[in-house]
This record gives C-alpha cells, sequence and structure tokens, in this order.
C-alpha cells in the first residue's frame, strides 16, 4: 500500500529539531516520545549536540538506516533542498509542517511546485506542507508524528481533516469521551499525498471500523468520488462540509448556474458516494462512537425502551424527524414483555418498563426486542434512580449486547460521578453511551441513514444504443471550431435528438415568408421565438410568442419580431403550439425544467424541477452528479417537494414520469460524451401523461 | 407572592420519614440535609422515633409551629386526610409526591380531585401530586425539596419542567457544566400549583436572569400565554416543547383542521408570549448559560475573533444559519485592527489573527470590535497553540468583558485538563466558553431571536369600529340555537359582511328561475354553487359550477345541479365571477385563504396561506392566535414561502398585501367576539391589486 511507510515508519527524523520548549520542532520530537514510538527518532540540527536527551545529527544524509518519514520543521526557502537529500537518504515520506507556501501567494505557490517536481522525479511522498502530520495508534507502531496536544486512546475512529483546527477538535473530543482513535491525518496544502489515497489507506486498515472526514474544498473531486464510492461500501464514511453559507458562487445567466449553492458539488458527491452528511461537529463526532461500536442496522425500525416518559418522548421526536421508524410491537413481543414486566408497564414502543424496574426488567424487554423480527435497532432511555439496582441494569444491557447483530444505542441520564460504575460497564460491554435522549437519537439515526445508503442498487448508469453519439460530436466539435459559446436552436434540438430526447415539432426560417411556410408544414396553433447567439433570455425580451392561430396572425407577429431584434440579424424558430402550452387546456401537462452545468475537474451536475415558480420562488429542485443511474434520476424526481403534483394529486392522473426519469438519464449520457457543454438547459420541457417533449433549450460551450 | 412560602419555607415536614435508604422518605430528608436547609425538618411518621438523627413526629400535628412546607409520602388513598390535617396544622404548601392519581385513571382523578377541593375550601396549596418537588439554592433558604440526584450550585437559573426527568436531565446538566441553578420545580400532575403561577414567581425573582420551562402539555394555556409574555419581556424565557411527531390529532373535514398538527398550539403559544423555542435539552442548557452570564445583544450583527481558521467557518455557517449577520467592519476597526495585528492578520469578519496571536493582539481585536457600532456581540473562537501564552489570552478576554454592554460568547477548543486554569480565568470571568464551534454560535443565535422578540412592537390588537357586531352575535345565537353544525352561506357571508370583509356579490336562490333571476341582478358570468348543510366538500361534490356566461348555460347547470343533489333539499347561491377565477385573465390575483379553528381554552388558532397546491402539496402556510395584531398579521403573510408570488415577482405587480392583514385582522376580531365558531375558512379568498374578496366561506360552530 502507497502509505504504508507514512502511517507506520521504521524510523522518523525532524529535521529542524530543537530544544526550545514551545517550537514545533522540540513538540514532535516530545509527542513521539512521550506516546512511546516503537521506533528510533533521529533529530536534525546543523549544531549536532542532544535533543531532549537523543543524539541530534547535522544532517539527514547522516542519520543511521532506514528512515521512512522526515519532519520538515525549517524554513520554506530551505524546504526542497531537504527534500531532495531526504530523497537521497531513502526516507520514504517527507511531512512538511513548515508554513508559507501556496497559502501566501505566487512566491509560495512557486515553491510548493518545487516540492512536487521533485517527488514526481524521485518518488519521494511529500505530505503537506503546511500541515499537521499524521498518528497512528496501532500499539506496534504508535506513530504520534504531529505536534498537536491530544493524548489519543488506540481505537477504531481513523480522522482526516484539512483544517487542522477542526481535525484537533475532533480528536480532542472523542478522546474526551473515552473513545479511541485509530489513524489521524491533517495534510494542509496537500500538494502531493492527498485526501482521498488517505481514504483509500483507512479503507484497506482492518482496525479502521469508521472513517471520520472533514474537508473544506475537493481539489481531486473525481478520485474523491471513486475512491469514497468504493470504501463507504465496505465501511462507514462520515463527513462535515463547511463553507454552506460563503458567498455564493458568482451569478450565471441561466436558471441552473442561478440555483447552483456554492458547495452544493460536494453535498452531491457525499451523496453519491454513500457518505453520511454531517452539518454538525458534535454530532460526528457521536455518531462515530457509535458506528464504532456497533453493528449497522439492517433497516430503520427501532424498539426503545425507557423507565422514563419524558427523555423517551424526545428521543422518539429526533428518531422519527430524522428517517427512523417506530413499529408496533409483535404480538409475541407484546404477550412476552406483559408476562414479565410490572403490569403496570406500558407495553408499546417506547415500551415503559417503570421507573421502578430492575436488571430482569431491563434484561427481559432488551431481550425480547432484539428478537422481535419486526425491529432493526434497540434504543435505551435509562435513568438512573436511586432505589434501583443499576449495576445490575448495566450488567444486563452489557450481557445483552453480547453476540446481538443488531444494534443497540443507550442514553444514560446520571449523575456521572455517583454512578460512574454503571456507566462504565454499560460502555465496556460495548453499548455507546449519551447524555441526552436527542443525541443517542441521532446518532442512531445516522446509522440507519448509512443502512439506506447501502441498500441503494449498485447499478452502472444505463446506457441507451438509440443513440447517435457520432452525429452529437460532430455538432460540438463544429460549433467549438466556430467558437460559438451558445448553440443555435436548431443545433440544440438537433443534439437532443442525438440523443433521442423527443422535441416539439420546429422549422427554422430566416424571414417572415419561410416562417409562414414553416407554420403550413406543421400545422397551427405555433409558437415563433427568436433565434439568435445574443439574446439570452428569450421570453423576457419579448422573443417568445405563443398560441399563433392563423397566418395572419403569425406574419403580424414574424414581422414585429424581425423588427425589434432587427440589430441581432435574428433567424426565427417556428414550432408546434404543444397542448396545455397556455393553462387552459384539459390535458393533464406540467412544465418542467432539466438543466446541467460542468463542475470543473469533475463532469457536470444535473438539475432537475418544475418551472416558473417552482423553481424561481420555491427553490424546490434537485441536483444529481453524472453519470445519473436510473435509480437517481428517479430520486431527482420523487424528492422534489412539489413531487404529488407530477404524481397526481386530488384523484387527477398524473404524467408519466418514467418517461421524464428516461430524459433526466439521456441527458447525462450526453454530457458524459460531451464534457464541452458548460451549461444546458431544456426549458420548458412539457411532461404529458403519455410522454415528455422538450419546447426550448440553451447549450452554453 | 403566592408561591413564596413553597420555595422559601421556614420549616419542612416529610409525611412519611422512613429510615429506609432506598425510599423517597429518606431521600427527601437526605437531601435536605446534606444541601444544607437553613430551617428545622420534621420527619413524621407513626412510629415516632428518630430519622436520620432527627426527632419524628406520630403527626403533622404533632410538630412544632411554623411548618411552611409538608412533604407526603404515604399511600394515595391517605393523602386527602393527611392534607387536611396540614391544613389544620397551617401548613401552607404540600408536596405530593406519592403517585397514583389522575395518571392511572378514573379512580385516581377522583382521588385528586378531592385534593383540590380541599386546597380550595382550606387555602392550602397542593404542589404535585405525583411530583418531584422544588429547590431553592438561595443560600439563605437552601431548600432541596426534592428526591433528585443532582448537587446544585447557586446560580441565576431558573427551571420548570412539567416531565420530572427531563426536568433532571437539565438540571443536572447545567450542573455539570459547571453553572449554577436559582429555583426549580416539577409539578407532576399539577392539580393546583401551576407551572404559569410557577414562571409568574421566577418572573418576580431577581436573582432569577433566565427561565428554562419544559412542557408536554399546556391545561392552562391562557393562563400560560398571559403570564410567560409579561414575563418575557423582562427576562428570557427558554422552552422546550416536545412530542412533534406524535400522531397528529384527529382528521377533521376543513383544511385548517387538516393542516394544524398537534402542538401548533403550543409552538404558537411560545412564539406570542416571545418564548425563544428549543428542540433539544443539549441546546437549551447551553443557552441558559449564555443568557445568564452575558447581556442580551441589542441586534444580530455578529463580530467574530478566530486564532484559526477552520472553526471559524463552521461558527458562521451556524450563525448565519440561525439568522444572525456578520457585516463588515467599519473602516475605523480596519485601520485599528491593522496597525495592532499581525502583518499576515486577515482583517475581515471573521478577523483572523492567527495562531500565534497573543494576549495583545487578543486584547486588541476584542476590544476593536466591542467599539464598533456596526457590531452588536463577539464571538470569539479561540483555539489553545502550546506556543501561545494562553493564560494572558485568557486575563484579556475577562477584562474585555468587564463592562462590556455587548455579548461575549467564547468557543475555547482545547486539551480540558492541561488548559484547565485558561479555561477557569475566561469562565470565572463571565465569558461563557463552549467546546464547538457550532454549540457557541447556536447560544449567540438564539440571543439574537430573543433580541428580535423584544424588538416586536407592543401593540393592542387593532379594534375595528366600522362593524356591526350585535348582528353577528345574533347570527351565530340563532344558529346555535337552532343546533345548527354549519353556518348557510348566506348567514356565512353576512358573517364577514358584519366585519367588513369585502365579499364577491350574491344572490341565494330556491330554486331554478330565482337563480336565473339572481344572476341577472348579479349579471354574467357568474358561478352557480349548492348551499346545503349536508354538502361539505362543495367542489368536490360537483356542487360549484364556474364561468356560467348567459342564461341559457345557467339554467342547464342549475336544473343539473337541483337534480344531482336532489336528496339534500338544496338552496343554490349565484355570484359573481371575479375576474381572474378561471386563470386566464390579465387581471393581476391571487387565490388565498384565510382559515380558523378554535383551540380548546385559548382562542381561535387562524390560518393563512396562498390556495391550491401552495397549502396541500407544500403545506406553506402560517398560524397565529387570538387576537392577532398588526404586526403578526403582516408577519403571516411575509413569511410564508410562496410570499414573493403576493408581493410581485420578475416585475410583475403584487396584490394588495395590506388588504389582506387587514381581512386577517378583522377575521380575528370576528373569533374573539364569537367563541362558538369551532371552524372556519374562507376559500378563496381573491386578492388582486386594489384589494381582495371572499368567493366563499364555511362556519362550523
Amino acid at each position: 500500500m502507497g502509505l504504508d511507510a507514512l502511517f507506520s515508519p521504521r524510523a522518523v527524523a525532524v529535521v529542524g529539531a530543537s530544544n526550545r520548549e514551545l517550537t514545533i520542532g522540540y513538540r514532535i520530537i516530545e509527542n513521539l516520545l512521550d506516546f512511546g514510538y516503537a521506533g528510533p527518532i533521529y533529530p536534525v540540527n546543523p549544531k549536532g549536540g542532544e535533543i531532549r536527551g537523543l543524539k541530534a545529527y547535522a544532517s539527514i544524509l547522516d542519520t543511521p538506516d532506514p528512515v521512512d518519514v522526515a519532519h520538515i520543521v525549517i524554513r520554506n526557502k530551505y524546504v526542497p533542498a531537504c527534500i531532495e537529500d531526504c530523497a537521497k537518504k531513502g526516507v520514504k515520506a517527507v511531512i512538511v509542517n513548515t508554513a508559507g507556501f501556496r497559502e501566501i501567494g505566487e512566491e509560495g505557490a512557486a515553491l510548493e511546485d518545487q516540492l512536487v517536481a521533485i517527488a514526481r522525479k524521485t518518488g519521494i511522498r511529500v505530505f503537506g506542507p503546511n500541515c499537521q502530520g499524521v498518528i497512528n495508534t496501532d500499539p506496534a507502531v504508535r506513530a504520534y508524528c504531529n505536534f498537536t496536544f491530544t493524548r489519543p486512546t488506540p481505537g477504531h475512529i481513523s480522522i482526516v481533516a484539512q483544517s487542522g483546527g477542526v481535525g484537533e477538535v475532533i480528536h480532542q473530543r472523542i478522546t474526551e469521551l473515552g473513545v479511541g482513535a485509530r489513524h489521524y491525518a491533517s495534510n494542509g496544502n496537500a500538494c502531493d499525498v492527498s485526501i482521498p489515497e488517505i481514504i483509500q489507506h483507512y479503507g484497506a486498515d482492518e482496525q479502521t471500523k469508521v472513517i471520520v472526514v472533514h474537508i473544506e474544498s475537493l481539489p481531486d473531486s473525481r478520485a474523491f468520488l471513486e475512491v469514497a464510492t468504493q470504501v463507504a461500501r465496505r465501511k462507514p464514511i462520515l463527513a462535515m462540509k463547511v463553507g454552506r453559507t460563503a458567498e455564493g458562487a458568482k451569478a450565471v445567466s441561466s436558471h441552473t448556474g442561478g440555483m447552483m449553492k456554492q458547495d452544493t458539488a460536494i453535498e452531491l458527491i457525499f451523496e453519491k458516494a454513500g457518505i453520511v452528511p454531517f452539518r454538525n461537529i458534535e454530532e460526528l463526532c457521536q455518531s462515530a462512537i457509535g458506528f464504532a461500536s456497533q453493528p449497522i442496522p439492517v433497516g430503520n425500525r427501532v424498539g426503545m425502551i425507557a423507565n422514563t416518559g419524558g427523555p423517551a418522548i424526545i428521543a422518539t421526536d429526533e428518531l422519527i424527524e430524522n428517517g427512523m421508524v417506530m413499529p408496533p410491537l409483535s404480538k409475541q413481543t407484546e404477550s412476552l414483555l406483559r408476562e414479565k414486566l410490572y403490569p403496570e408497564a406500558s407495553i408499546n414502543n417506547p415500551v415503559d418498563v417503570l421507573a421502578t424496574a430492575g436488571p430482569e426488567h431491563f434484561a427481559a424487554a432488551i431481550n425480547a426486542l432484539l428478537a422481535d423480527d419486526g425491529i432493526d435497532a434497540v434504543f435505551l432511555n435509562f435513568v438512573t434512580p436511586f432505589f434501583v439496582d443499576t449495576l445490575g441494569v448495566a450488567r444486563e444491557i452489557a450481557e445483552a449486547n453480547r453476540g446481538s447483530r443488531k444494534p443497540i444505542v443507550a442514553t444514560v441520564m446520571t449523575e456521572k460521578k455517583g454512578w460512574a460504575e454503571t456507566l462504565d460497564l454499560i460502555r465496556n460491554g460495548g453499548v455507546p453511551t449519551y447524555d441526552m435522549p436527542e443525541t443517542g437519537a441521532k446518532v442512531l439515526a445516522s446509522m440507519g441513514r448509512y443502512a439506506a445508503l447501502l441498500k441503494r442498487p449498485i447499478e452502472p448508469p444505463v446506457s441507451f444504443s438509440d443513440t447517435d453519439a457520432p452525429r452529437a460530436r460532430s455538432i460540438i466539435k463544429a460549433a467549438g471550431q466556430a467558437k460559438k459559446a451558445c448553440l443555435s436552436a436548431d443545433e440544440g434540438y438537433d443534439l437532443l435528438t442525438c440523443y433521442g430526447i423527443p422535441v416539439a415539432g420546429y422549422r427554422t426560417a430566416g424571414n417572415v415568408d419561410e416562417c409562414l411556410a414553416a407554420a403550413d408544414e406543421i400545422g397551427y396553433p405555433v409558437v415563433l421565438k427568436v433565434d439568435a447567439e445574443s439574446v439570452v433570455h428569450k421570453t423576457d425580451s419579448g422573443g417568445v410568442v405563443l398560441d399563433i392561430h392563423d397566418r395572419e396572425a403569425l406574419r403580424t407577429q414574424a414581422e414585429q419580431m424581425a423588427a425589434r431584434f432587427a440589430g441581432a440579424s435574428p433567424r426565427f424558430l417556428v414550432q408546434q403550439q404543444l397542448p396545455g402550452g397556455t393553462g387552459v387546456s384539459p390535458v393533464i401537462q406540467q412544465e418542467v425544467i432539466v438543466g446541467a452545468k460542468a463542475v470543473e475537474g469533475l463532469g457536470h451536475a444535473v438539475m432537475f424541477g418544475l418551472g416558473g415558480i417552482y423553481i424561481e420562488v420555491l427553490k424546490d429542485v434537485n441536483f444529481k452528479i453524472t453519470p445519473v443511474t436510473a435509480h437517481e434520476a428517479r430520486e431527482m424526481i420523487e424528492s422534489l417537494r412539489a413531487y404529488p403534483l407530477l404524481a397526481g394529486v386530488r384523484g387527477q392522473a398524473g404524467v408519466n414520469v418514467a418517461a421524464l426519469a428516461e430524459i433526466i438519464q439521456r441527458v447525462s449520457q450526453m454530457l458524459v460524451d460531451n464534457p464541452e457543454i458548460r451549461e444546458l438547459d431544456i426549458n420548458p420541457l412539457f411532461a404529458f401523461q403519455d410522454g415528455a417533449k422538450a419546447a426550448d433549450i440553451r447549450v452554453l460551450l
């Protein structure tokens, strides 16, 4: 594996080691020593001598063989030469803690480019620069190659964070909660070793049970998506995306661009990869603890046990609001509970065993729910009354957990000093405990969310074979060669036709007479549209006239339009007026929009929504990253708030949702084949009971 | 004050005191002793002797004078007689810890009614039954009249909780966080002493700076609303409402009823009263700590200071998403910061003072932001680097806080043991510290939310004088006497007219000829509607025909409708067809709905929303409790997601929002005057550029 030497070095050197306590060059050596690093540590300092009791070497070249990792904490301009020396020495990876690279501007960026060049040339790996480093808590390694302050406990949570500050907050928090980390990495400017590589390394590490990711931006978005998709199928990845409210991406002239928030692409990548997303560090940490200690539920059906009602209500609210369900218990479970609990106990879901319930009651309730085929996970709300044998209850919880294949999550509400032993018994029994009902509920719901992600079909995108991809390529290429920023209307419709996307009948026309001839061929009523590269918002500028019923009206409108756009040397488009286009027809139809926007280094984000106010006012719109699978296309449609309007409301028949899903997938295939497309809007796409037809198209290159 | 004796008793008796450690009768005495209760404690037990070293009395009547509070922990059936004795003795209040009352069913309810009767008769106050009790941490009192386990620290947060379990979790959590409580009360079945009374008591207590409320239901909703409104103007009330996802209230046959979730009334009461609502105990506790230690900001403009970027991004997201703003700094602040911070520091909002920043940099930044007139509150993100004088930074934070009239909230990310002294310095300086950026940000945002609530105009509802209230009363009374469940159409329109609500012109008709005559008077086009008490959903059952343009069409439709509803002995309504009613007119208009539903013991909840899919599919609707003020009416309209459709989108003029706000207030006045109205629907109400007209009305009694 590529990063083995980085995470499990046979020896570590620190170039720029120092005896001054408040320096990074001292702190790293101290951290390595304190944490009990298994290999030799070589301080490197031109003055030689001793640093914190270790022999210091004048140069990395003087250190004994082999050195796998070298920290570099000398001034930025000396770093490239130092890495050359390290490469000469046979060092496998350098951790460049030094700052003053890409983050300070052009000069630093040039320096950073030198590091990358050396890495490419020599094969040495560069971690950083401007970074913290890595930690491996494996008892056989204990490499604390970092200058942070958390003293880790070995465990099963592996962390990778773009921001060292946030990474340290996460690591500190899980440690404070008494839970162990496996690996830690924060790679700063990430000029060579990347976050996707680190995730891949964690994915292959058997002792890593859950991966925690913090990112602020994603330069390697396609690599990230591919690696994360593979890894997330085998173990949970929990990720935090920040910068949600940063000033939006600069305005673009299309709906798609306008609706796409700056961070939408990363949210979409998380979703496509099957990553569990978080908006909150605390919930991320608490959930990681749940994932690290409990199996994944096979579904979202929770059975709850409580010994007091109030917190159970709070946990129920939180579970339900986060996608879990609390089904009725089976008849068998009910009769079992009726037999074993107090007569006043409430035999529902939640089960209230009563405040006076002892170990035998808790044992009966937990085991009954674990045995109930209608329950996927057990949630405990345990307040520790002073008159109850809470140690006994704790023992029963731990005992029930042993060998259970369903997850158990517990909220234990207590005075932590007085009931420390009770808490320890439960935790040491492998059941994560939370202070607050809402916290435990959110954790279990995040496990349910991962279970749902795992259930998504693993399917390649549909490959439609009834397409004319070569012809589409030639349209795009020709437009590119002509340096067009925007396809003409008939090029756009042609493109759709190449991918089997139905289009409202149309003809292009150069003048009024050609318009009249076109309409005769198509049949009235028709729509008249201007077609000129310089006219972007046709409707707003009077470039679209609907509902033209005869030759006379068409002549008048065409003459007026020709005059209106005289300066733009316009052509015209005469198009079939689709039924329902004016809103008064009894034909069932909805205006929808399919749009797309290129995302650098990733592909395209495809958009779907209902037209008009649904997008503009209500912001009811969904995005997916190409290639869009059949499952994703349906999800895009069905998760709209306004979906009932497509499915049919109040007994009215709906439109053909399957046809819409197919069009989304065909558009996706077109985008994958033609990466030159920068933006695309099919607006409106008319959806009917028996299919759908594009009535306007705009393609920017 | 009514509850002074309860919270500050001169002596406490425990009837049912016991020497067995695992009983409530022992635990209460132990708690009183352990916490150092200032007055005498009298155990009462028929066996006499000694209990935990205190002389026990055979009866409450034997105890020395005076006893202000008596706990009662004997079996339920003996409680009434015991209270009689307590009253005889001159006890001011009994805390009935004993369970087995209303919560167990009819028999218990009858027993509970006896307690209430004794209280009414004798003037003794009954707290509970089936409750925990109260705590007063006032150093001069130290009354721990409760059997819970939290050892309180005296402080400024007062708690009242319906669920003892949740109350204890809240109390435990703030104590664990090192913050003090003032009063605590959990009154269980609340047969006599009520939560509103307790809130009033806390409101009058000078040492209570913030009131924390947990409720699951609100039997005294009007009293709660009135008390909370008064108190919340003087000090913050933070409240948790639970049961959000409980199975909804049973379906009712109107939109209003259908849209009204079970708990909506309580949410509306919180809003009207100016209570800060929470959905999460942890956030409630953390916020209480902020409110208890810092002044309320005068606005929502936050200035942020950070020494590392990652957490600042997270805090920014959370602040903005919760209604705060982060404005640019003033020129003066910028130049001040440029002078005093490192040259590489980022002089924006957030200010990044850099990881290497020391006490002087933090001091400069905090003081500059506190002095900036464009900033209402300062948010600190402080990671404690090992190479920085963090004690010095802490001292400067505390120093800046002294005398600041703007709130300062700090997130301190650290290893708590190693940096305990730093944390203590900040906290003891009065600045609340949080582990996570999102937590601190949510706390500050909740303070901003309270500031916004305080800014709402204190205005009585408008009293419209151009109404005919007596005539409305007579319509309602006559319908009541005739035992009608539903007003007829003309009664409904009459009612609206009495309150000056414009109505589309209409005539009632008993047969086809009368319909024709009516239409001649009104003028075509007209709408024909059936009017029969048994027909609830007229549209769905074919009881409404729009867009009738001439006599012939009207005759045909009237004959068909008469046949369709022959069984219901129908009457008919012929009504003016409003412009735009069919959706094709160029007249700007929107269909909206004003609805209302009686809420027992409280008044009415008034509803406003756009008609059709906006309510049915998108659930875009707002409620307020009567009487609706002018400010509230505007808020109901303006906070709809679809509000831009009323205000005007894409350069289109909007409808007359002021007219809609006035109609809402007039409906509110009608509801206050006529509490017999159970449900009301004005649907549709047509809104135009120059006003609005009701086109259909349904009133259930």
